[in-house]
């Protein structure tokens, strides 16, 4: 058994009043781990396709701050698709999930909350090895 | 002495290939704190300001990552005013500094990083209390 949670979307509060909209997550409540990195992509042209890759041990939280994309997450069992489309929704992706972003907005910015720093080994980049460490095949 | 750095403007990475753009931070480089809560700003009308407090003991790293936005930062015994534009430029601000935000673009997404959790006790919300507390009066 796992010990993180699984894949799970999150509807976040928005606190809007005249002076604007705010939104936001914090550890206990809507976001299952304590950030240790981030990251943003924006002006993604149309067409491309981003992620395609795994993680080991990194959980992560996916918010599209403005504009909206697709999300694909794949256990190695099935595949969901997932609309991201504003500060509002946030996606938590445990490990061992293969996930891709594609259908960006040409305004889209993704941002990616990360439980651990940057560890270029701790990437699953074949398909075929993540379905072999998943335990699906 | 303070134990925690001073107010201080990050030039972040940007990765640029033709799938878009990346940039990131991460605790250890360019974000001096690990982060237990986010918030977004967004939809902020023309001519309004945000802020207009300080914290007694939060940290926070301030990334525009849509849009454009002023941010007046005050020590107490001075004020200075920075622009952030677009996810390339972090501003970290310490505990003790009085920060207000105006001047934000239509599409302005303005994103926080807090060291804690929310805590309504740990704001200061009045300027005099502040210039006490800040040791400058």
């Amino acid at each position: 058994m796992p010990s993180v949670p699984s894949v799970r979307v999150y509807d976040l509060p928005v606190i809007r009043d005249s002076r604007g909209s705010l939104s936001y997550a914090e550890y206990g409540k809507d976001l299952p781990f304590i950030t240790k990195r981030y990251f943003v992509v924006f002006d993604v042209p149309a067409g491309e396709v981003r992620g395609g890759h795994a993680h080991k041990s990194v959980e992560q939280f996916l918010v599209c701050v403005k504009g909206s994309v697709w999300v694909t997450i794949d256990d190695g069992r099935q595949q969901i698709q997932i609309l991201l489309e504003g500060p509002a929704r946030g996606l938590y992706v445990p490990p061992l999930i293969w996930s891709t972003q594609h259908g960006h907005s040409p305004d889209a910015v993704l941002l990616v909350l990360s439980s651990e720093t940057y560890d270029a080994d701790e990437y699953i980049r074949s398909y075929e090895e993540f379905k072999n460490l998943a335990g699906t095949e």
